[in-house]
């Protein structure tokens, strides 16, 4: 849960940050390079003794100090940050006529690891590599802004049909299908997520189709390649509103502590 | 659960629906005026004993097939719709600087009931009347698309003082904080609906901070008030995206079905 994590922390919220690469990172301290120097020093105004925070990308951060010499920042203590979820997450999602930026945004700051766009039946047009550019940066700066550790992949699209042929299949899969009577995604990753001996959770890939849905043959198909079908609810959702809601439910199970007024019953 | 709702009527996902007014409704079927006649007729090409969906915008729906005569339909049977939440839920929500459209169409997707937009310390600029049906329409567009029986409300702007002196304290209300120890929204909302005896479901409300968040005086005047702070997560998200975020985890804690498997233990 966030107490854990963020907890003795808050403080640090305030803290400007600043990427750094792995080899800077010296036995002594953080080694700055000029641009890094200019930013910290001309544009956030920082001085000696003043306090920054350093990440490597990578999902490591320190407290760091800028030393009298601004070329060099000394290492005042490891931070724990965890706010990656705690299994990856995979979303398999049909592109949508409009919205992807959005989509690509959206789900970034709600956690996923895995984006791959799929060519389905009712979506036959491939985006072009300037698209999927574009998308990778939109990822990168969404990351930043809600303070992942880790830049979510986003795949080169494939055909739906090769996505199924040629991925392996994980624990739990999930085909979202609306006007169904299938159970809500929610209901499923809670109860599948945990055991009567506790928590036992594993990577989950998620199926969100295009505008008008997947076809019969794509849900059939799923299936086959052991896809759940599963609800996001009783309402029809856009095809651009969708994954953000399928990313909330997934983080939000996996996030939540089993208490004893939450744990599922044996 | 969707199952019970949906289940017998998935085919009715093809039908064209059509508004009717409340006073069309006779004894012996739908009255159709002029223009309904010219839409069913020329641009949905439907003929006699053709079937369409007719709703009255105030939660029901019947099954109509038009009559030899195009000035009338037929009713075949009452639709039994429920894509509403079982309790009314009122999303709070600091007006962001950008994205008012889209926190409007996708929390309306998902089904909240009232908007209430509110000035906070962060976010002083007074929407226009403009804004205000901009939003209206909007509101009824999205509820219509995702097949929503009612058309959310959105209240006149007020101050987020105003709002916490002159509303009254429903039995739950959570406000959302960031980078906080405080517990996860779906953990409070799955513990708080239900009750060893069952389901207990009362009206919700869900305060929703701008760009930079709820000052420290705004969270605590909001407590005073009966507030409970949650967090949604670990991550950061922007204001554009905690509304449907704190949507999504209500609508499913709401509509998930308390089986012996997810059942909360005593």
């Amino acid at each position: 849960m966030n107490a854990a994590k963020t907890g003795n922390f808050q403080h640090l919220g305030q803290l400007q940050r600043v990427a750094i690469a792995p080899a800077q990172l010296q036995p002594e301290g953080i080694l700055l390079d000029r641009p890094q120097q200019h930013y910290l020093s001309r544009v956030l105004r920082l001085k000696r003794g003043d306090r920054f925070i350093a990440m490597d990308g990578q999902g490591q951060w320190w407290l760091a100090q800028l030393s009298e010499n601004l070329e060099f920042a000394t290492i005042v203590e490891s931070i724990p940050v965890q706010t990656e979820l705690p299994v990856p997450v995979t979303l398999i999602l049909a592109l949508p006529k409009n919205g992807w930026d959005e989509v690509v945004r959206q789900t970034t700051e709600l956690g996923v690891t895995t984006l791959v766009p799929v060519l389905s039946d009712r979506t036959v047009l491939k985006p072009s590599p300037n698209k999927l550019e574009r998308w990778r940066r939109i990822a990168r700066e969404a990351a930043e802004q809600s303070e992942r550790q880790i830049v979510p992949t986003i795949l080169e699209p494939v055909t739906f049909q090769d996505f199924l042929a040629l991925w392996e299949t994980p624990p739990e899969r999930y085909i979202c299908v609306p006007r169904t009577d299938a159970p809500h995604l929610l209901e499923q990753v809670l109860a599948s997520q945990r055991s009567p001996t506790g928590l036992q959770q594993s990577p989950i890939e998620i199926a969100v189709g295009p505008e008008g849905g997947w076809t019969p043959g794509e849900v059939e198909q799923a299936i086959a390649s052991g896809f759940q079908p599963v609800s996001l609810g009783s309402r029809i959702l856009r095809a651009v509103t969708a994954p953000a809601v399928a990313l909330s439910l997934v983080a939000a199970a996996l996030e939540i502590n089993p208490t004893p007024n939450q744990s599922l019953s044996p």
